[in-house]
């Protein structure tokens, strides 16, 4: 299954995603995603430092700036 | 919705622009959105530690260096 | 107005641009800008500090290292 | 054989990824491969000063931030 | 003259480039670009605190990393 | 000779590529180069302050990474 296919194929799903940048770390629940890995996270939270620290609820993520993006183990 | 269509949608609202480099977090109304996700913000503050700190009024955003949208709760 | 077109509307004016990289905060005045948002300035200054440092005259910015483009006041 | 074919030929083996960001070094089976270099390992571990640290799974990186990928000497 | 034009139009010249990453400061006289911005330098010195410290001769850089560049007034 | 072209001509050399992120220089056998200057190189060691440090073989490097490529005077 190709890196995007797997991608679409957890929406739905909780994911931990890495970025560049300062809030580097986000787990959210994956809304949509298109063709450039960009991303629409729901109920999404911050995390610094291994604690849910911010709130940041609806977040579009810019896929450029994307490091990597793992499913979350429930 | 796709990422960028809920970009899209949000043109009109208060948004938190977190960019890579040193001005880092910026908070504007939308005013225009492209494909990739360039964005044109008026009524522009750059907030420093929570603080709103500079006021750079009409700015135009780089897409490619946007880490993450998000609407601002008023 | 799209953010391109923003950019384009602005030729001919002083503009200030923060791009990623040490040279970071650029003033000079708006000659052209492409698709990319590739810029040539013209008496361009370095800005370091809030002080005009270094001056660089004739200049051209790769539009994917650019942050933010905002108009001077004047 | 270019550089995308080599990437390819290794589908199926354990593959050193080196990324930006500060999830830098991870260690996996590289199970896809797009024209992007986007890759999707499977029993992936973070490396951290040459220590196996965390365990990641099933991971997508993007890849216009990937770095470096080496295949793994067994 | 579009950005582009404006790099074709010095090549011969001397030009200093910013570049991100560490070697960031380099002169050189331009031999080509292209549209991306890829150029190749030949006679090329790296800059370091102003001085001109290693000789690189013959270098290709690669345009998306470029942040600046500029004429070396003679 | 265009930048690519000059890469091109290069191939079966020994180059030094300056790349982003930590292990940002390496020296090896150009094997091939894509038209986005992705790089296959050979017999690849990893140069730190100046040494051979850590040999890397059969690497693959993505293009967009690269600050420079510069063959090496042997």
């Amino acid at each position: 299954m190709f890196p995007n296919k797997k991608v679409q194929k957890i929406v739905g799903s909780r994911v931990l995603v890495e970025m560049k940048g300062d809030t580097n770390l986000l787990e959210g629940t994956l809304s949509t995603v298109d063709d450039y890995m960009n991303l629409h996270l729901v109920d999404t939270v911050e995390i610094v430092n291994g604690q849910k620290e911010r709130s940041l609820k609806s977040v579009v993520l810019r896929g450029n700036n994307i490091i990597l993006i793992t499913p979350v183990d429930e």
